[in-house]
């Protein structure tokens, strides 16, 4: 059976490889996530998640498959990273606010044998107007920070999100559909990472 | 404080609650789900969610929170339950492979102050066409057992999952966003039942 390492800290990605039964090793592999200039945001994203899968092979054993994975919160093609503070996550709840925006998420598979798989999904995000008063409540949550777009869909940021257009699990942060059509590409199953 | 009482007994719903920190207690109504014939499916859904949540009213203390909520999974009209065995499972995945249908959740909040306030969500979902190997691989997980539509979007059926439209956690069984545009109507807030 093959290691996979998800080349990645988000616990979010975490849960979402455990959901799926995977068992894995985390190897985050501190890319840095600055803008390129003249990319598209689909095309930074795989790039971010190519180079974090790339980052991250350096400490694998014979053989693994490495998953790496970049998300972008996009409103008006500006994208929108983690807040630094309270304040700079009022600022993204408010510009998200009564909107809609899009969450492009790169997908890179690495595995010894063949080169890079890439896929990018892309879902729209509808945010319900948010009051003063509701924007400061939801950051006095703590919920906003470590957040790409300052919000958790999986979390308490529900209640603002009138609706989605795409993959939900995108939106969290890994797109699980595409990700079991890009593993085949890679040579993998899901039965086989899951053991059976 | 008021106490809120969850006339259902899906850990789905139980978990959407906690998620928004509201603690609550559980009392399954034992509503009869059949068909009424002649309604829709957003009226039958709305119906049996008041039905519920004045099914649970009866076990209540004071000025109490009942929250009713039912969901349907509709295919060209046709609603479709719980699979009864594995086989009713594989027959219904086949129905919403390669197609798209719909989720319809009636919610109902009932307080002794007021008559009860109703919403209904609805989210359209489409599948991925599915082989007859990941139908018999997926019913054999165990998963599309006790769900309406014989999946759980947010289990293993979301690598099947190609997109939503609406809300996601409608599709999970309980739209949380309608939940907190209804609780001003009924005369609550998330904050209050949060006990800030």
């Amino acid at each position: 059976m093959s290691e996979v390492i998800l080349a990645s800290a988000s616990p979010r990605r975490r849960a979402l490889l455990n959901l799926l039964g995977i068992p894995h090793r985390v190897v985050p592999s501190g890319v840095s996530e600055e803008d390129n200039g003249g990319e598209s945001p689909r095309e930074r994203a795989v790039r971010l998640a190519v180079a974090k899968a790339r980052g991250a092979t350096r400490s694998a054993t014979s053989d693994p498959l490495v998953i790496g994975a970049d998300t972008l919160v996009v409103r008006d093609g500006e994208a929108m990273g983690k807040p630094r503070d309270e304040n700079e996550a009022a600022v993204i709840l408010k510009k998200l606010s009564g909107r809609s925006h899009e969450v492009v998420t790169g997908l890179c598979l690495l595995s010894g044998e063949r080169g890079p798989v890439t896929g990018v999904a892309v879902s729209r995000v509808v945010f319900h107007p948010m009051t003063e008063e509701e924007i400061g409540w939801y950051v006095a949550t703590g919920e906003p920070m470590g957040k790409a777009g300052a919000y958790a869909v999986q979390g308490m940021g529900a209640v603002f999100i009138e609706r989605i257009e795409g993959s939900f699990h995108n939106v969290v942060g890994f797109p699980v559909d595409l990700f079991y059509r890009l593993l085949p590409e890679a040579g993998f199953s899901l039965r086989q990472l899951r053991g059976e």
